[in-house]
């Protein structure tokens, strides 16, 4: 009975990591005034058949479906936006004081062949903003995920930007890249070849070689682009500068989720000897609301793969806060000393403070041994003679200094050496 | 498109719930030098099957199973204890200094009939302890539980205890149990009736009336208890007294899980014009760990169900703290003056400040509204004017006294209103 193929434990010393991330992203979120949002860890399958589409990888291959005993479909999220965007709509918020600022945490899951920093629950970071087509909610969104980044300690952090238009402009768009595809089409690899007449652009972002070469030369939407979108993004640029967000144009940013209108954008950071890799990213859907349901009620914003994020922080030795250390460990000896400890322990966890006993009923060496394991700052020792005269003997581990005092003396003791 | 059926949105005026309880969840078990772990929201299906128990209401009728696209049956977690006993024995943990202390928090699902309080996709706070079969360790784990409703505020919390023996008492037990029960067979309960040959002591605590009047005269597990067990019962109830923790001694407290021996805890609070009911509970496995393929380690520990934990919180009324207010609200007129808020805006939250603006070109009096609504500390005012004089004009709202100070002053002057 082992851990499911793909998925991982988090074990203690890791969660310290996770919790940092966590800590540094609510407090963002806290300033910037998006607030939490917590949907279900499973939807049905027709949303996101409908809110992430049909020609996506992630629903035609990566998704865990089943049916409920009741023979409905549901399927563990792949992705937060859809589901988010179902409880937009189906709570009525859009009815609210708008725009909507959101932020939402937690695992996400998709079948995928596992490899490093790539897992089949893995987790995201994502903020999603309903109601406003303000070009500075584009650069505000933008600069947010960039500040996650910097908040961290990650270094080298770039970000792209792109505007991929509306509909009607990526139909257009759509027919001069089969046509400028087509000629190659023998070279092409086997997903981009299947991508060719139902989502060509694609083929833009292909991992593989040659046809990123073909790509290359491809014709570019920002050619395409209507007056609207390209003063949209001129104002989105504007205010990035605004901002202090370095940015770089990339007209090859497409994204991999059929719903984006207008704004595109992804994150991007050096690697150690390679290429840079991207670790977020986002962009508008305007039309998003209105599939689901809703309506006709903009959005924009990002996800980021927590994953990755960590393998950044371990590429670039960013170091973490680490857990607060043990204010005291309590050290008995015999029955009575022991009874009288689990009643001190009791008090001092009472009081606010840190503190832990020997559970195994080790003998004195070893407990002291415990105690400097578990990193205690101070120790206290208690035997039948200390028992006798309410006294403890209490010794600071960083110093080795040892002195006796009262036992009712203990908690104002310990709290003032905090 | 709708939300799935027993499951629920957490909105943000709801999150701030939950902040809380996590908050105050985590600050305990920090106290007390437990840390957190987490493992996947799905297992192998077998680990429940054999680490719940196949004669469990869990296993037989409420778990999510599914098959992968390689045909494993997985199924999402249906309860805490048994994910956490494989990652300690998967992780070789036990090979590490003992105790291990670990606390968990998150999603859990069970396919049951949605009622209030109960829903498919719940959510449990729980704590494990392995390696320690000291009673102190049964006392700690049971005051740590009550210290969590208590700090939240719950009042009126009482603690169950019990003892369930080992296998072979248990055996006897049963034996005795169906002696008893076989004559009232035709008067029992369907479930019971089912119960009464694989697992007796279920019935003991059966929600059916007629049921429980029965089980009123049922032998009590105490008078089966050997001196071991008995001695056990003892010295958790003098470590509880030693922690200040009430407790009743209740013979009919069984739990659901075939995994428990010796101690068995559970939380009863009492409800407005209602009986108390149950809002977390636990108990000892020393059996589990090695069920699961370790070796011989024993381990405890507690469950809390967090909706019924809010159920309580809300009918005895507790007050929850707050999101923190907004800071300041950047109101502009104009088209220059809303390019400099952009800019203001991003100053002040990279000072820390939680800062907003309006996304919706609303004219002054609207914006005002909904600095209103946001409940701002501070409205910041800047039209053309202002800003050809690099000042602007700053209104605290709850005084409504309102100042002009320069442009370049605005951070410091919130920093310190703080």
């Amino acid at each position: 009975m082992g851990i499911p193929r793909g998925t991982y434990d988090i074990l203690p010393n890791e969660v310290v990591t996770w919790h940092y991330l966590e800590k540094i992203a609510r407090q963002l979120c806290e300033r910037y005034a998006y607030e939490e949002i917590r949907t279900p860890i499973f939807e049905e399958t027709a949303l996101y058949e409908r809110g992430v589409g049909e020609t996506t990888d992630i629903v035609e291959k990566e998704m865990y479906s089943f049916t409920d005993r009741k023979n409905r479909s549901l399927t563990l999220r792949p992705e937060g936006t859809a589901g988010v965007v179902r409880s937009f709509v189906e709570n009525k918020v859009y009815a609210e004081l708008q725009p909507t600022k959101w932020y939402y945490f937690g695992p996400m899951f998709r079948y995928e062949r596992p490899q490093a920093g790539r897992y089949r629950q893995f987790h995201q970071f994502g903020v999603e903003v309903f109601g406003s087509d303000d070009p500075a909610i584009d650069a505000e969104v933008i600069s947010l995920g960039l500040e996650f980044y910097r908040s961290l300690g990650i270094e080298g952090v770039r970000v792209g930007i792109n505007n991929v238009g509306n509909p009607e402009i990526r139909a257009k768009y759509f027919e001069k890249l089969i046509e400028y595809f087509t000629p190659f089409e023998a070279e092409l690899d086997t997903d981009a070849k299947s991508r060719l007449y139902r989502n060509p652009m694609r083929i833009l972002d292909s991992k593989h070689k040659r046809t990123q070469e073909i790509a290359t030369e491809a014709p570019s939407i920002l050619d395409f682009l209507d007056k609207e979108s390209m003063e949209n993004l001129e104002q989105v640029k504007f205010y990035l500068e605004e901002l202090q967000v370095p940015y770089d144009v990339n007209n090859r940013l497409v994204r991999g989720l059929d719903y984006y209108t207008q704004t595109a954008f992804e994150y991007m950071v050096e690697e150690l000897g390679a290429q840079a890799s991207t670790i977020g990213g986002g962009g508008r859907y305007n039309g998003l609301v209105k599939e689901l349901g809703g309506p006709e009620v903009s959005g924009i914003g990002f996800g980021i793969g927590l994953e990755r994020v960590l393998l950044a922080l371990k590429q670039q030795n960013v170091s973490i806060p680490t857990a607060a250390p043990l204010d005291c460990f309590l050290v008995s000896m015999g029955e009575e000393a022991k009874k009288a400890s689990v009643r001190i322990l009791g008090e001092l966890r009472k009081a606010g403070l840190k503190a832990e006993r020997d559970y195994l009923d080790r003998k004195l060496k070893a407990q002291l041994k415990t105690a400097n394991r578990l990193n205690a700052r101070y120790v206290v020792i208690l035997g039948e003679e200390e028992l006798a005269n309410n006294q403890i003997q209490i010794k600071q581990m960083e110093t080795g200094e040892q002195t006796s005092i009262a036992m009712d003396k203990l908690v104002s003791y310990l709290l003032e050496g905090k």
